[in-house]
């Protein structure tokens, strides 16, 4: 339920300043929280034996420093308790020299594979004995967004290569096409980010996507399929 | 200049039958690439020193069987020898039971970043005293791809989570955009599979990208901008 990870900055994962892609570091992120839950004895594999999987319904992370190419980052992560339907996982990053960087939350929930109705959590860990760990959350929660008034828009058809296990449009894969509708060079410039994003429904293979956003301080975003809003999200880079 | 190395396959890169996606496993090869270069001395790190970097020119890849979640791969790399221009790194990867499920070619440029010039490795190998590994190449070497005739087409703005610290398009994220343009049931149903690309212009952030295939029992694919070849690949499913 709660562990510290590391991970290294890959090569093939830096951008143009050499400092770690949006895409990397969340996948990153989500991979420990897939590895602290294998674990603790429901992961993936120990909740499909019971035709349930893991969704995230929401998910903020804030980097006040992106590291760069080769850094060792250490992961600390632990799950601080559960509402009726959603386990709350928290996350500090932190460089070689113990530095903080960056802090995430991610709500999960555990849907039933075959109904896709999210379990009754509270019920499900008390069963299985979840011991939750009392610390402060690291950052305010996910923002809730709301209506986005489109100043870019593109298409995106739902394939292969954004597909995860589930059969669905990857969480941290969304994040990456959002992203990719800001300029290049703001990417490239910023010192860090806050993105806050709400998963609503999923997006399947074959779909047709339709990616918008309200330019402002805080970037607003909004992916559909039609008309039918399935993620939200905000991004603020500094 | 040779060694063993060891990935695992993530929960998040794996495809809705739960096998490493394409562009995960590729990634992770080329990785390996970079880690061998940095032990050996000649890495893009040091390279840099010399304003040099090592750009992908050629590469062929076979999986006779796709690595499944939580695998743990070993990639067996070495430099067979190098030509006047490029340097030859092969790759065997095995499973846990030492069972070869896959190996790859891959012909590395030395440019120097100024004037994009390739450099003549055969001297530099030579002076850095690079030991080469006499071993049989593990499959043939990259096909060279003739023209395509396209039945299907996309279009691909180049974007921030494509580029790589050269600021062009990583080519790992070049094989995920035409495996993209098979048909996803193909993909998700394929036994294994043999890719051949040549790299032979850089993608660069913004350009409008035309992505073609022409379908066959080996696929052809085209990656051009404004009426130029970029890239050109084929790739088997078995």
């Amino acid at each position: 339920m709660a562990g510290i990870y590391q991970f290294k900055v890959e090569q093939g994962s830096v951008d143009g300043r050499g400092r770690a892609k949006i895409g990397f570091l969340n996948n990153a992120i989500v991979n420990v929280a897939g590895m602290d839950a294998d674990i603790s004895g429901f992961g993936i594999g120990d909740v499909n034996q019971e035709n349930c999987s893991w969704v995230l319904s929401r998910y903020a992370v804030q980097f006040d420093r992106i590291p760069v190419c080769d850094e060792v980052i250490s992961v600390d992560t632990w799950i601080g308790h559960c509402e009726k339907f959603f386990s709350v996982r928290n996350f500090v990053l932190r460089d070689a020299e113990g530095v903080q960087i960056g802090s995430a939350i991610s709500l999960w929930a555990l849907i039933n594979i075959a109904t896709r109705r999210p379990m009754m959590l509270e019920e499900m860990h008390a069963r299985d004995g979840v011991a939750f760990v009392e610390r402060e959350e690291p950052m305010t929660r996910p923002a809730k967004i709301g209506n986005v008034t489109p100043d870019i828009t593109a298409e995106h058809r739902v394939v292969y290569s954004d597909v995860d296990f589930n059969g669905h449009m990857n969480s941290m894969r969304s994040i990456e096409h959002l992203a990719d509708l800001l300029p290049y060079e703001e990417l490239l410039d910023c010192k860090g980010y806050r993105l806050d994003i709400n998963f609503s429904r999923e997006g399947l293979p074959g779909q047709l996507l339709t990616l918008a956003c309200q330019r402002g301080e805080v970037n607003l975003f909004d992916v559909s399929c039609d008309g039918v809003s399935l993620t939200k999200a905000s991004m603020q880079l500094f």
